[in-house]
């Protein structure tokens, strides 16, 4: 057994990560830690827990974590991340940080859309944790940026296409939609029940933080510097994220290589599935699991590309892809705890 | 007093004209229609009417809806309406259509998008009925053609930069995202609970039938023919639509460009409310009311608009905007009955 | 045109008093107050109030609110309201308040479950605000204590079988539901969406302070000093409470008895509509409204009454109640500004 | 690897069932069936089940099923469980019903709250399967007659402060609210999203067929007659019970006498949570679990006591449930395929 640690276990995110971790058979939770919650116990913060993780909130210190660990998943905010992990490596700590402080490769790019960032030098080894597009280079990495959620569904729908050659990388725009969870269990007016229910809404229109993060990892498949339109909403659900992406095709392409462009790109992947041509995905099909589920529609009106794509904010957005980063970084089978089927309804 | 009929009266557009119809100063809803219903006092099938409204459903029959009405509404399906519109026409009695039978004036694109049209010559007559484009026409019309929901909300958030020619027609994108009563109250898999709550979903993409009602108005206001994309989703919420409307933007357009077209195109617009530079509007703040509610970005980096336009889709999407339509019909101030704020939460 | 105010005007409860008030005939609104958002624009605070509202929040200070309105209502949390109200009835200013501070008649209650209470020679004057049960009273009163949202369900549900003698008052049993809005527009994790949202929850059994409340009038009712067991539950839903009350019967008290206790009781009441042998309350039917629907069961193997009463829990439970209340202070029509019919969905 | 077959697989429970089988070490699905579904892949009629199920759905006929399986969980409509049951326990096959049809034993009471029974003689050998109660029965139960949701936690809610006489059995009242899935996957204007929505209710008031169901087993907890009122509420969400039992205290039994009976009935239970005192349960705790969590109050100015008991209606209200009685038939231990913890949100 090895043993695992989460920083910053508090959250949806840090919970889900202790679902999936308290039945995975190849490694045990040895600590979790909070800030806010140090010396409580998960079980009693989360009653849902009982009888399945009795762990006591510690602090967040480097040394300990190291000390207790053989890996560490970060689950703090952004800036937080990168105060703890040069000390982890450090310590030969491998981890997966699941903040936004490591995968932007450029260091300028994250100063303009976050803040001034203290170990750029970090960000040369950091591998972007997408393993349908960087699984090689984890398997090695001792640093991995687990992706952000949106980012993950736009950039799995456009990645086989792009790759193909067979859109105009200058028309792609990402409406996307998702549930309240992605927001935190942190308190807010704009959380509050009451605003959300019947309160649909769109955020951070054209300033949302996944936009470079986005058009970082497409430029890359493109070839070139890629712009887009990013636009996440709120939807009245706790999780699920739905992304229908808009692009040009090129002139002579049609459905059949389009068809063809996703089902050779995710060939041999376990955790994409492709919708026949009767049928697009809905967000409830994914619930608790790691699929990202695809489904497209060419229109021959305007000539463009509608693709449909849906994960579970939490899990392939966030701690499900965490814990496949980590099974590739320990040479385990990539669905090792994360083999069970969606939750209905 | 005059005397207002409502056929086909049993689903949410009906309730929603008998709600806001039992509180109008100026007329008095005499008869109202339901093949399924017929001989049921409406406020034993809808509870919420008790002391409100009394009356009985009868048959859809035009002789004694003219009889006993100086304007009906016709809530029907599409193709019941058209069976039902002439005859009463023919006896003088002037109509508001809420289905999508007289929305189209090309009898060609309603052939294909619906089924062969019965009544062609009618459709040059039919006044397309949004207020805000074509009030003078409304104003003397016998047969109006209340506009379906979805166009409302996207032709509402693109005629004033279309109008003032700052975008390019050619790359206009619709995303539209609808509460669950949009769908109806007949029952199918699609509405029920369970597959609704935490199921977001995009549905008829490329192919909703909405889609050639946007592109004409849209080629109107542009003096071109407009070719759209639009997506409908479905949220798990009752009420409301927002849609997302994307398009590129002319060289040398900017925020203040936008910002002059809007608040000139609306300059004494009763139901249109235009946000300003710091906020976005969220379906539920014009949840009950006849408004529509619009806010706007302009991305530099990609110099596309990102129009967002909400709705209460039963009300300025239906009902609502039909009471309107009949109050500039009857030479009625055209708020008559339509003054309450929006509800919250 | 009479002046009212609103001191406490930001929460859930302040804006459904604007909302119903900025449509009142008879009144019109002067001056709001908040303390935390003094200065800001109501229309900007609430955006679905633009076009009917443009006040500013000014500070909760009674010399300014008696100088410039004939009436307030006061929507200050328990403690503030007491603070201000003496002020405001000194200098001959008509009170209603929302708060519980007047709704106890006995100081040493009052004082057990809320705190010691400043102004206990005020509470003989106070008078309970329900319609149906002190209407004479609220005509010529300075001071109305409008009541609790949960109370006014639970009340109207059992005072006329209590009254008419017909159940066991040592066996009353109300088994509450509400919607969120009842806890107020404050932020705590447990009114985050993703806490509601498929987290149903009994909270505060056998300590809510609302029971006090119903002991109160239920006593008067029965003539003798009753306790009963009140359990508040939190619904995913935004608005409307709905209460089962149990009781039983006495012997010999049949269907027939019960029906005629009800329909003699609330025999001329706007506000109160009853079912049909056939039919059960909803919350949905009186969204909106200051109904109080009712519906009961007479359970003959168990020889148990069980009462269901729905209710607003923002209108009825709180805002409309205090407008219905208002109207009966100036000697108005009491259904004056609440005539509208409920929404649906 | 045993062989387990699912009749009537096209429902919630129906996939639940498979949700839970296909992840279980120790039998595999090998048929399953739906008249409705027939011919139909399972995993075209659930996208979720992608890659986990790639069963076709076939008729419901015993000897296919006989033939194939060692154990089937019929989970077909009442009535429909009768017609096949017998045939399957001829040709030797275990099963556990998950219909109502051979929970009661007396079959005058399954006739005068369903309908005439067909096969009274099983009743006797039927095992009412609710492992806390007749684990040792179950062992060797040809035939397990799965219990009912709402039994489910009433029941477990009781047993213990009944088998130690603390409370009157004459006082007992169960307020169960339960989410939209219990009531099946059929359409019904009852489960259309917008009148669920908003909508809390109460349904077959005081005529519940799980009546008899509880007042059975609650009959053998107290060794005398148990007569209960017991009242079902829809709650708008998907998944979940939360049932609130009211009883009167016997004279000296205070919170101490309450939490030992407790923690006794329920000593070695996997699948049962004993609450703090400052802690009630919340439905969403035990989403997707087998648990049934429990807390409760004493109410010493009433002298009643009250239960909060929570479960998934799903899972341990039928399809956990289900796999845990097959678990225990077939010498496995409880929790096999049961051992996740709940999901959060």
């Amino acid at each position: 057994m090895l043993r695992v640690a989460i920083a910053g276990a508090s959250g949806y995110t840090g919970f889900e990560l202790l679902r999936i971790l308290c039945a995975h058979p190849s490694v045990r939770v040895s600590i979790i830690t909070s800030r806010q919650q140090k010396g409580q116990r998960i079980d009693e913060f989360y009653p849902a827990l009982k009888r399945h993780c009795d762990l006591v909130f510690e602090d967040t210190d480097p040394e300990k974590l190291a000390a207790s660990s053989d890996l560490v998943f970060t689950a703090l905010p952004h800036q937080a991340s990168m105060d703890i992990i040069p000390g982890l490596l450090d310590r030969g700590v491998r981890v997966v940080d699941l903040s936004a402080d490591y995968r932007l490769r450029d260091p300028e790019v994250y100063g303009k859309w976050y803040s001034a960032h203290k170990t750029p030098e970090l960000l040369k080894e950091a591998v972007y944790g997408l393993p349908e597009l960087y699984r090689e280079k984890i398997r090695t990495a001792r640093l991995v940026a687990n992706p952000g959620c949106y980012p993950t569904s736009v950039i799995l729908a456009t990645a086989p296409v792009l790759w193909h050659r067979l859109i105009d990388p200058g028309t792609i725009i990402a409406d996307s939609k998702s549930g309240v969870s992605g927001a935190g269990r942190g308190m807010a007016l704009g959380v509050h029940f009451c605003e959300v229910n019947e309160g649909f809404k769109a955020y951070k229109v054209a300033e949302h933080r996944h936009t470079p993060e986005i058009e970082q990892e497409l430029s890359v498949l493109a070839g070139r510097t890629v712009t887009v339109n990013f636009t996440p909403h709120l939807v009245p659900m706790s999780r699920g994220i739905l992304s229908t992406v808009y692009s040009n095709l090129k002139p002579g392409v049609g459905t059949a290589e389009v068809v063809e462009a996703f089902e050779n790109y995710y060939k041999d992947e376990l955790f994409v599935r492709l919708s026949g041509p009767d049928y697009l995905p809905v967000s409830l099909q994914v619930r608790g699991s790691n699929y990202c589920d695809l489904g497209w529609r060419v229109d021959e009106r305007t000539r463009r590309l509608i693709v449909i794509s849906v994960i579970d904010n939490l899990t392939r957005g966030a701690s499900g892809q965490a814990v496949c980063n980590m099974n590739i970084m320990l040479g385990l089978p990539e669905d090792t705890g994360l083999k069970d089927a969606p939750w209905q309804p």
